[in-house]
C-alpha cells in the first residue's frame, strides 16, 4: 500500500515514536515549575530547542515551538509586520506560497496593509530580480518558501535574501518542505517549519526569528515560549520532532539522491507512457522527493480514486478535488494544466519497486479515465470544413470543456476558432494550457452571460 | 513521589496513552485527503468529536479542536466579540479568571474595547447579582470559569448563564478545570477546555461554540475545524483526549467522593496543625481535588522547595515564585494572604496515605522555614510603651515586610500604629490580610517616596 503523499504528511518516524513515547513519561509536567517533575519537563524542552536551533541553523534563544507549521507563519508574519510598522505596511511573498501565507497576507490587506505578489515562471520559480523590484521602500516584510509544496521547485532563496538585506527588508523563509533536507541557505530573518513533515508528530511548528530583527507578538500576551506562541507547551510532541529531525537529517545526504533517482525515473516515464501530459515544475532545482503532472482530459477526483483503489495514496490539485472547486492557485501562478492533476511525493525508505508499479499502473488508469470521459483519443487534427464553431460546456466540470474543445478542433479550418462556453473556474486556467501543449493559438477569454467565452485559434 | 499539582497539568492518563499509541499508527495523515490513510484519518477525527461532544454537552458540529486550552479561550472570545461588533464592544468577565482570558481582555482593551472585572467575595466566588449588574447594553460577551484554577471555588454559573440569557449576552465558560469531573451546567453559549488537564496529551484544547451565537473567528483564514481554529489537526493527541474525557468521566462519581474527603482532610488538619495559616477557597462548593491554603511569615519559594525535597509537588500563587514578582490575581482579588501560598491538587488515584505524609511533614516543613526567616513564632501581643513606630521594609520581599510588622506590633500601645515602608508588590495584598487574621485594624496605605507606607492600628 505505497504512500506517495509525504508533502502532506508523513508517517511517524521511528525515532519520533520513541522519543514520544519516552517524553510521555517524563515530560508531561508543567516546565515553568519549580519541583522536580517539572524540572525535568524544563531540561528536555531546553535539550529539543537546542537540537532543533542546531539543524536549523540559529540560536536556541532565537527559536520557539508552536502548534503547527501553520501557526508558526501566522505568528511570524503578523509579529514581524507589527515590529516594523513604523517602516510601512507592505508586504512581499511569491505568487507560489503555502495558503497559510497568503491568508496572513488576505488578512493584512483586511487590517488596511498591502502585498505584493511576486510572479513565477512556468517552473513555479520567482525571479530574484522580479522579487527584487517588489521591494519598497514601505515594505515591512518579504515571504519566501525555500521549495514549493505543490510542484518541488526550489525557490532562489540566497540571491532574494541578498537583495533583501540589500533593500534592509526582513526575510521569512517558510521552510516547511525542505527543512528535513537540510538547513535554509542563510540570510533569513525569520524561518518557519512544520515537524510533520519531516516525519515528526503532528502539533509542532517552528518559528526562528533571528536577534535583530524587529518583532512584536501580536495578539493576547502569552507565558510560553517567549510570549510568541501560545498555550501549555506539548512537550512529548516537540521532544519527539527535535529528535526525529536530527535523525531524518542524519540520513538525508543518502535518501536525497536515492529519492532523486526514482523522481527522475517518474518524471521521464510519465512523459512517455502517459499520452498527453504536462510534467510540471523545475526538472534539476527541485526538492529530491515531488513530482507533479498534469493529464489532460482526466478528472483528478475520478483518477485519485483509481490509484486509491489500486493502493497508490497521492494528491492533486485540481479544482475538483478542492473543496473550494477551484484549481490549486500554485498551477494558476504558474500557468500550467491543472486538470488530470497528480503529486506524487515519495517518503522516506519508498522502494523502488513500489515507484515500478505505480508507473505500471498509471497509463492504464490514465486511459481508462479518458475513455470514461469520451476523451479524444490521440485524434490526429485533420482539416475541417466548418468556419467557427462555439462549444456549451456551461454547467460541466473540468475536464469536459477541455474535452470537448479538443473534440472539435478537427472540424474547423486552419485559422478558424472554437470558442468555448463554460462556468466551470479551472477552464480559465486549463484551455490556455491545453492549447500550449496542442500549439493551438489562445485568443483570450470574454464575458458572457454565464460563465465566459473562451477562444481558440486553429493554427494546425 | 507524591504529585500534587493536577490543575497544572495531570500525567497521562493510561486510555490516553493507549489511543495516542493506536492513533499515532492509524491518524498521521491529512483527514482531508481522499485516499485511505486520509479517510481513516477522518473516521478517527469524526469518533473523537463525537465523544468529546458527548462529553460536553453539545452537536459534534458545535465543537473543534485547538491546539490548547489557551488558544481556546483566545479564539473562542476574539471570534464571539467579532461576532456582535455591532452590539458593542464591552466584555464582562469575573476578576478571578485565567491568565488566558485576562490576556485576551487586555488585548481587547488594547484594540479599543473596554471591559469590566466583576469581584469575587472572600471565598473567591463572583455574586451573581453584582455579574448581572456588570451586563449594558453594549456588552458583546460575559466570561466565566466553571470552578477556579488557584482555589477551587466554583462560580454560580447556571445563576449568571440565566442572567446574561435575560439580557441577551452569549456566555463563554472556561470549563478548563472542571469538565474532567462533569458537564457544565446548560445555559452557556461558548465552552472552552484543555485535555492535559483531564489526563489527556498536551496539544489538545476545545472550543465549542452553540448554534446561533454569533461567531467570527479572527486571523488569517484556516481551512481546519471550521476555521476556527488554524493549523493541521494533531489527530493522534485529539484521539487520546476524546478517549481519556470518556474514561476519566465513567470514574468521576466514585474518585470525586474519594478526593473530597481527602482535601476535607487536608482543609481541617493543616488549619489544626499549622498555626498562623489561612485555608482559602469555599469550602463546601468546589472541586473535589484541590485545595489551598497560604502561611503567614513563610517565603513561598522556599517551602516549594523544602516540600519538594521531601517529595512533594504542589504549586503556589506567592509572588516569589512568579516570574513577575507579583502575587496571584486570584489571591489578590479575593483580599487574601498570599505569602507562603500552597496550592494541592490531587491527580485521581491520589493514595490516602501520601496525603496523610503530607499532612504529617507539613508543619515541620513550616516551622523550619519561619525560624530560619527569624518569625515571630506565636508571641503572644503584649502591651507595649511605643506610641507609634515606622518599619522600614524597603527592599525586602515577601515575607519579610509582614515578619517584620508582626515583630514589633506588641510593641506600640493599643491604639498606636505601626507604619511598614515596603516596596515588594506582596506587602499591598498581605498586610491587610494578616490585619484580618490577626484582628488588627488595617488603617490604609500612602504613597512613599520609595515603595508604599502601610499603617496598621494595634487593637488587642
Amino acid at each position: 500500500m505505497p504512500y506517495f503523499d509525504a508533502a502532506s504528511a508523513a508517517p511517524l518516524h521511528p525515532v519520533a515514536r520513541q522519543a514520544l513515547l519516552a517524553a510521555l513519561d517524563e515530560g508531561w509536567a508543567d516546565p515553568a515549575r519549580l519541583y522536580r517533575e517539572g524540572r525535568r519537563a524544563r531540561l528536555l524542552l531546553d535539550a529539543a530547542r537546542e537540537a532543533a536551533a542546531e539543524a536549523v541553523g540559529c540560536r536556541p534563544d532565537e527559536l520557539v515551538f508552536t502548534s503547527s507549521g501553520t501557526t508558526a507563519v501566522h505568528a511570524g508574519i503578523a509579529g514581524a509586520l507589527s515590529g516594523r510598522r513604523r517602516v510601512g505596511r507592505h508586504l512581499a511573498l511569491s505568487a507560489v506560497e503555502h495558503s497559510s501565507v497568503l491568508h496572513s497576507a488576505a488578512a493584512h490587506e483586511a487590517a488596511g496593509g498591502s502585498f505584493t505578489e511576486v510572479p513565477v515562471d512556468r517552473f513555479g520559480a520567482v525571479d530574484p530580480a522580479a522579487y527584487g523590484a517588489a521591494l519598497r521602500a514601505d515594505t515591512a516584510l518579504a515571504c519566501l518558501q525555500s521549495a514549493n509544496h505543490e510542484v518541488g521547485t526550489e525557490q532562489p532563496v540566497a540571491e532574494v535574501a541578498a537583495l533583501c538585506a540589500e533593500a534592509g527588508v526582513p526575510l521569512l523563509v517558510d521552510a516547511a518542505q525542505s527543512l528535513g533536507w537540510g538547513p535554509v541557505p542563510a540570510g533569513w530573518s525569520l524561518l518557519t517549519a512544520s515537524a510533520h513533515k519531516w516525519g515528526g508528530p503532528a502539533g509542532v511548528g517552528l518559528l526562528a526569528v533571528r536577534k535583530g530583527t524587529r518583532f512584536s507578538p501580536q495578539g493576547p500576551a502569552g507565558e510560553r515560549e517567549s510570549g510568541r506562541a501560545a498555550g501549555f507547551e506539548n512537550l512529548p510532541a516537540i521532544v519527539a520532532a527535535a529528535a526525529s529531525l536530527r535523525a531524518v537529517r542524519d540520513g538525508a545526504a543518502a535518501e536525497e539522491l536515492r529519492l532523486r533517482a526514482l523522481v527522475d525515473r517518474i518524471r521521464t516515464v510519465v512523459a512517455e507512457r502517459v499520452p498527453d501530459v504536462e510534467v510540471v515544475g523545475d526538472p534539476v532545482r527541485r526538492l529530491p522527493h515531488l513530482v507533479t503532472f498534469s493529464c489532460l482530459y482526466v478528472d483528478g477526483e475520478t483518477l485519485l480514486h483509481e490509484l486509491d483503489r489500486r493502493e497508490f495514496s497521492v494528491s492533486s490539485g485540481s479544482s475538483c478535488t478542492s473543496s473550494t472547486l477551484t484549481p490549486s492557485h500554485v498551477l494558476k501562478a504558474m500557468g500550467v494544466l491543472s486538470e488530470g492533476n497528480v503529486r506524487v511525493s515519495l517518503p522516506p525508505g519508498t522502494a523502488g519497486a513500489d515507484v515500478d508499479r505505480f508507473l505500471e499502473v498509471l497509463p492504464g488508469v490514465v486511459a481508462e479515465v479518458r475513455e470514461r470521459l469520451g476523451a479524444p483519443v490521440s485524434a490526429p487534427v485533420s482539416p475541417g470544413p466548418a468556419a467557427s464553431l462555439v462549444v456549451d460546456a456551461l454547467g460541466r466540470r473540468c475536464p469536459i470543456p477541455v474535452i470537448e474543445l479538443a473534440k472539435v478542433i478537427g472540424e474547423v479550418a486552419v485559422g478558424a476558432t472554437v470558442t468555448v462556453l463554460a462556468d466551470d473556474e479551472a477552464a480559465r486556467l486549463d484551455i490556455p494550457a491545453w492549447c500550449e501543449m496542442r500549439g493551438q493559438e489562445y485568443v483570450g477569454e470574454e464575458p458572457a452571460d454565464r460563465g465566459s467565452a473562451y477562444v481558440v485559434r486553429r493554427l494546425g
